[in-house]
């Protein structure tokens, strides 16, 4: 059997440590060919210098994933969709919600597939949790998402960069993971942004959330709330906290583990690049799409209802 | 013929210069009660405290516009569309995007007209412009909306408030007919914001935008700039110039006249308020809603992509 045939775009970080061992890992797809602006190579797919000329050189390539940063996602997108790609955009899928609902569009007209991966969704214990939380009476959900700048992100000076999101690079991976285990809607409040004095983008935030009424008796939410930090000393914290009238969830690491009033209820090894891969490929089969606005929705919302304040400038 | 029933929610400026005149010379709605929370009145229409109160006591109203603040238009609406009411709001049609794409679902649920009502398109000199750019190749497109806050918002200390849109309650508007002229999806590229020390919103604000590249020889789109400024002083400006390789359009006075070239094309009475309403009406004939999310998620962007800056206090 031939397997569809897939390019990457974009050989950062996070290609070589996940997407290009996922995707050998899952056999789903052979990895046909990889795009890399400045000549990066990996062993046995050819290297080009950018999508266009890919695309060019083999015009039956079944489908992309773009790895590239988030600016340049919504072109390189389009060009794929009307090339007839299936495509897979890494978080955040594009750089602002107009680009991400033109990508929607574009992805019907083309009859293609079109999958924003948010990866952190793609945990068992999240699934689990979702589980745990469909009849659940929440009555709060508190995220504590805190990391070292410094240690991630060493001299990532775009994170810092209009339209780099700041601390919500990782923080809406947290907002993915709320928005996939909520039985209900949920929407921001109010916000305090801290902006370091002489970057763009903020390295702390705290949202206040609150979740739509059900109108199912005992399935209201509680207060919802978020702490985002990109100072964080010592051990870091990807955690989110949730209350239930039957007791208390706490789905650490990322989203990779669950504890139920202390006790490890899941722990596996962490292999969400892995089922990204697999749903791509159902989607594909499929003919179907899987687009999620909800979790750049967040953030956009918060831009729009927080306070933004001036902190400490920041230098690596 | 009976008519329609309607409850006006919110008995403000807008309400009493736009909806109700414009309400009764359409003729196509019966103005069945008001709800105003500190019991103001209008002639012909009882008075209720609160949209719950009224629902209760007129279950076979069929349809609410709400003039409301934009902070609990999300909560008024999905009340009314579970009490099985069509709904007419004014613009901002939520205070986030989650909320209105929240709506959308909670209307389809409900089966009702959902109506997000951008007034400012709904001018015939808008109409224009869109037919006469649909087919144009646009150079550039540059919007001015300046105006002094101090005259059209006197004392409004909730318009700087978080979440109070700042110098966007204006721009929404040039965004929603800029939305509405142009053939091809636009983006914001860049954004400077501006916000007084001593408050949460942009005082000013500048937008650089691009339109999606339609695949059609001839139809790209050049530059699409913003200017938005809450503190001008003499002429009061509301325009939207457009390039075009045959000629320069200007659309002024919010929308309401168009000169090509210098010499006016049209230039109509201000009845936008009066198409809103036979445009709902429309709406509900036809079983149809009518939401564009596109000028809300340009102000998102614009907030998510934006450098927000610190700018001299503000007082009235």
């Amino acid at each position: 059997m031939t397997l569809p045939t897939l390019g990457l775009v974009g050989l950062g970080k996070i290609a070589r440590d996940q997407h290009i061992p996922a995707i050998a890992a899952t056999g789903l797809f052979q990895l046909a060919a990889v795009v890399s602006p400045d000549g990066a190579t990996t062993d046995g797919a050819p290297t080009f210098r950018s999508q266009a000329e890919m695309l060019a050189a083999l015009p039956g390539l079944d489908a992309v994933a773009l790895c590239t940063p988030p600016a340049v996602r919504h072109g390189l997108t389009v060009e794929a969709l009307r090339a007839g790609k299936h495509v897979l955009i890494e978080k955040p899928p594009a750089a602002t919600l107009s680009e991400l609902h033109d990508l929607v569009a574009e992805a019907q007209t083309a009859g293609r597939t079109l999958f924003t991966a948010w990866h952190s969704r793609f945990n068992p214990a999240v699934a689990e949790t979702r589980a745990r939380l469909a009849d659940a009476d929440i009555r709060g959900v508190a995220i504590t998402w805190k990391e070292d700048v410094r240690r991630w992100h060493p001299g990532q000076d775009w994170i810092f960069a209009a339209g780099g999101f700041g601390v919500f690079d990782p923080g809406i991976n947290a907002l993915s993971i709320l928005t996939a285990i909520l039985p209900a809607p949920v929407f921001v409040r109010a916000a305090e942004l801290h902006v370091p004095a002489n970057r763009d983008t903020p390295i702390a935030a705290t949202l206040e959330m609150a979740a739509a009424p059900t109108g199912a008796p005992g399935t209201a939410i509680g207060r919802v709330t978020a702490d985002f930090d990109f100072l964080q000393q010592g051990e870091q914290s990807w955690s989110i906290a949730i209350d239930t009238a039957d007791g208390r969830l706490d789905l650490t690491h990322g989203g990779t583990r669950l504890t139920v009033d202390g006790v490890p209820a899941l722990a596996e090894p962490d292999t969400e690049y892995q089922r990204i891969y697999r749903h791509f490929h159902r989607l594909i089969a499929d003919g179907a799409s899987d687009v999620d606005a909800r979790p750049l929705s967040l953030v956009a919302d918060a831009c729009l209802v927080g306070r933004w304040r001036s902190t400490a400038a920041f230098d690596w």
